[in-house]
């Protein structure tokens, strides 16, 4: 079983193990590969200066063993007259994969995302080659708003789409 | 006639009294409409923690009166294996309107993009009310990539799409 909670700073290490391989891998997010730790910890974690100051960060945890196995941040994607909609962010631990992790830890994000009182959520980049991404957003109600041709260069596809998705939020009752 | 340059700090004043009404009225940006001068610099001139470092900001300058009329904000629109698309800003002065300056502005902010090495340009949320600036970039050859529903709460229009509009850009010569 899974257990959600806000990131605490001590889960720093946890989240980084997690985040390192995604980054040096290159392939679902549109950060520099060569990321270290303290650019990975302005990326991921508030309290920087010039952190989006909407943001909150979540961990998964699971509660047989007490490890964090995945962690999502959540936000507005816009300012001003665009601050309704939200944008979320997901790691799953590579050894996690394949458990749900990821679909848990999203549902439970979009409820957070209805309780801030967003009405949408967007993804502005998901890669075209992440097929196991865009099926489980469709899967939760996302729509692929539009794909922007040749905007991720894939280490190993080469240039590939960037899908924008989008679903409305219910009000939390 | 204009003339285009890089901006320099003493092009604060001149950039903010074109910004400063357009951040109030709301209607073409996702700024927050009360946004005050120093987040205003924050948010359009590079120099300030966590500033973007590929952030490059341009003005037009009527060569006659040696008055600041346009400025313009060109930067990577994402990072890492993404950040081969730009993406970039314009404000024209509203007593400059309809006199070509936001064309020839993006003509140059093109240029550009093109010698910085930029294979695309992508802007991530122009708003679909803001018909005139719709019109423009259709005649640059952008393109609209899709339409996020609702993502833009219009003063009088009221809930509005934001669209993304795309172009591939040749490289300089």
């Amino acid at each position: 079983m899974l257990q959600f909670r806000p990131a605490a700073p001590g889960d720093w290490p946890a989240i980084w193990s997690i985040m390192e391989p995604v980054a040096r891998a290159g392939e679902t997010y549109c950060w520099d590969t060569s990321m270290d730790e303290e650019a990975g910890r302005l990326e991921w974690l508030p309290g920087a200066a010039g952190t989006d100051p909407t943001l909150a960060v979540f961990v998964a945890v699971d509660e047989g063993t007490g490890r964090v196995v995945g962690t999502a941040q959540l936000h507005a994607n816009r300012g001003g007259n665009g601050s309704h909609v939200s944008n979320a962010s997901f790691l799953v631990a590579a050894d996690a994969g394949g458990r749900g992790v990821g679909r848990a830890l999203a549902g439970h994000v979009l409820e957070e995302a209805r309780s801030a009182g967003y009405t949408a959520m967007q993804f502005n980049a998901v890669v075209e080659t992440n097929t196991r991404a865009v099926a489980l957003w469709t899967s939760l109600g996302f729509t692929i708003v539009g794909t922007v041709p040749g905007a991720f260069v894939h280490p190993a596809e080469g240039p590939t789409g960037l899908h924008i998705m989008h679903r409305f939020l219910q009000p939390s009752r």
